[in-house]
């Protein structure tokens, strides 16, 4: 059976019900083609919106920063937070001035996040984050040291509750009498994509690109990669 | 003289103070390359991040939705928003695992949002709207009825702090263990690109391609074409 999460007042979606989803499946596998986040969480009444880097493990969503960071801080104390990705895909033209659009992909997610503590969990979560977009690079590198470690937080947080959005489409609602304008109608679509590496200026030319770096092909689809990298990683595919 | 936000403690970068900045110029250029932003808002305590379409006009941002919107119908009270943009350039791939790090601009801007009442403009807005992407559009396009302009409501945000945080370097803190350390390092460039655009499916083929579309040319950057657009329709540049 498909698994949903909860539908409740906080994620319900009010209007555009069709382009709301809830499956667990469609979820994941946008934030699995995501590299950065939104976050959204309160400090004494006042809202703050932070993006950065995240992945997920399981129904779970991870972050990390400097563990003297206000975001980090605040988010310990195990606030209510809400986390979104997005990916913006194209630019709807249409011929009736309010029938504009853009087609998108989002997930909102809500749940409270609590910092890791224990070490080996944190331990094993610091090498997640460089192998949840840069798989095997963890055996290369020079590893963390106990000093880096203690300057960094790192938070989970529980997919208590998720909403995706996604737009898809072409013009819609529109009339014959929009069809007799005439004015070009169509999409224009927006691509993040990989660019062609540049070696850091002090790299042994020597060295080639490992097959970590290789995973991201000049001209490639940024979510696309990232999702291929998460899915041969992970037995839940 | 340069223009500065004000620095309260609500702006004021925690650390890695080197990355910030307030002048009104970094800000501003930052928000007219945009054409998404993720605001965070708080209903009953609870913090939402959501993604929406926003535009400049001097020191304010407008965006607008449904008026049945949860986010339209929370933010018309007045409340306090955090609304911000962030651009990822480039992962920076290091000889060190703690040393990884993205490049990226974010501007991330306070206020309170006021509903656009007047019906002058909100009509105005709503034109910009359009104007703000596709410059001249307005006059190519069956305008918005007065229906359609009652269903939409229109929020505007007079920016009363702001902070802009750019990374966009190399690999840094790296010793000379680092430096010996037999693995590749250097930059992926991430990039946000305009694609082919792809004609309506009822598009006459006699009617062409305006001078609204083609300022999106195939394969420029989304946020250089954006802040192009921009730029040569204001005065304040």
């Amino acid at each position: 059976m498909e698994q949903q999460y909860p539908i409740t007042d906080r994620n319900k979606a009010k209007r555009m019900r069709e382009r709301a989803k809830y499956d667990v499946e469609t979820v994941h596998a946008m934030l699995d083609s995501a590299l950065v986040c939104h976050i959204a969480y309160v400090v004494d009444g006042q809202p703050f919106c932070t993006p950065t880097l995240f992945w997920r493990r399981d129904n779970n969503v991870i972050w990390h920063g400097s563990a003297g960071s206000r975001m980090l801080q605040a988010q310990s104390k195990g606030i209510d937070v809400c986390l979104t990705v997005t990916f913006l895909d194209s630019l709807v033209l249409t011929r009736g001035a309010f029938h504009h659009a853009v087609n998108y992909r989002s997930a909102m997610l809500f749940g409270r996040a609590t910092l890791i503590e224990d070490p080996e969990e944190k331990l094993f979560e610091s090498q997640q984050l460089l192998e949840n977009f840069l798989p095997g690079r963890n055996e290369l590198v020079v590893p963390a040291t106990p000093l880096e470690l203690k300057q960094a937080s790192f938070l989970k947080m529980p997919i208590d509750q998720a909403v995706a959005k996604i737009r898809s489409y072409p013009a819609s609602h529109e009339t014959s009498m929009h069809r007799n304008q005439p004015v070009w109608a169509g999409e224009i679509p927006i691509e993040t994509r990989v660019g062609k590496p540049v070696p850091c200026e002090f790299l042994d030319p020597r060295v080639p690109r490992g097959p970590d770096v290789e995973q991201y092909r000049d001209g490639a689809r940024l979510d696309e990669t990232l999702l291929k990298i998460r899915r041969a990683a992970r037995k839940d595919y």
